[in-house]
């Protein structure tokens, strides 16, 4: 596709390895790219200058920042300041679990799509190592498509809507090798749930442990910049 | 139900007519009210002031407003300011209609019914006299129970959730009967999407038509404040 006959997608763009990926995978099919991140009260809001940085790197079309006061409800640490960020791997579904959060995204991401015109969203959702996240799951997925169908303007004039979650079975290592061979620099990415206000990774929670181990299984040398060793 | 018995229901209340109502029937059915508002960049911002108001009124145990930027995506006459409120009724899906938007309120909505331990979210849709606007259809929200059950913790743990929708199927004049049943005073609320910055209604808008007409065909003296004979 060149030029005016590109379709338009939506991509959810956290700044974090995932979301990066995502975003390198959406160009690479030739999509127009418009970016989306969300602002939501997240103790890791330095994610959000990754995101710029990646945003211009990829030459997106548009990068919109949505801010919602989602700190307002709580019950995550991501959240609640209260609530400390586990430094070892939890079962179950963890307490970095933000109630509705991609519920919540792919709705905005949805009206966006809607006011450009596009029907593509794009989202990093991964049920390998995050299983434990109920809105990461392909059931979930599948049932927000059949959603937005009824939910929009272009729905209910017969267009179809794709949530587009290529890594959704894809384990850290393949997404990182795929994401390498489209020219990722994950040096600019940040993936840490709790990290310093100059963006130095803490290395110890869930999203780090699985981010390094990823690097490893991959074997490529870990770009991230720890808190302890930069 | 009485005291610890009490169940626990999130109702979005915009400040308007039908979303009174559906706060004053979730308390009649004895529910535990948590109000939830959101402020998104709408030109009728002056809403959230009646909100206020009506929350104190009816002892909600709690009452939050969210912040969103939704002026940032456009695409409708309540968040573009370049795109006029239309003065008369309109054919097919109106330019008042903001893309996404109920997607995006019940998301939020489920997000605090999850942290507050509560399966019971009340919207005061109508798919009669705004049947324009896509995600008021039954069909829509029998789509976003669906989702609900599959994007949460408590869904996965075999709750089930209940989007609650009493008004769906009622025409104005009869939710005007039943909320002053449940001792609604309508003069405090607002439904007008133009009004002044004192919080008087335009009379002209699609909102303000239906109101008008509902008093009318209830048979009830009209409370609301206009701008031309406040």
């Amino acid at each position: 596709m060149t030029g005016s006959e590109q379709k338009k997608a939506v991509i959810l763009l956290s700044g974090g390895l995932d979301s990066t990926t995502v975003l390198a995978i959406a160009r690479d099919m030739g999509f127009q790219c418009y970016a989306l991140s969300v602002q939501y009260g997240q103790r890791h809001e330095v994610e959000l200058e990754a995101a710029s940085r990646i945003a211009r790197q990829f030459g997106v079309v548009e990068h919109k920042v949505c801010h919602i006061n989602l700190d307002l409800i709580g019950g995550s640490a991501l959240t609640d300041p209260e609530i400390a960020v586990p430094t070892e791997l939890s079962e179950g579904i963890p307490v970095t679990y933000v109630p509705a959060r991609n519920t919540l995204f792919l709705s905005l991401a949805l009206g966006w799509a809607e006011v450009l015109g596009s029907t593509d969203i794009f989202i990093g959702v991964n049920a390998v190592d995050y299983s434990g996240y109920p809105d990461c799951r392909p059931e979930f997925i599948r049932e927000f498509q059949r959603l937005a169908a009824l939910a929009t303007k272009c729905g209910v004039e017969g267009s179809t809507i794709t949530i587009h979650t290529p890594l959704i079975d894809w384990s850290k290592d393949s997404i990182i090798r795929r994401g390498m061979e489209l020219g990722v620099d994950y040096s600019q990415t940040l993936s840490c749930y709790n990290p310093d206000k100059n963006g130095l990774a803490c290395g110890v929670c869930d999203a780090c442990r699985l981010r390094r181990k990823g690097f490893e299984q991959a074997a490529v040398p870990d770009p991230t910049r720890y808190q302890d060793c930069s």
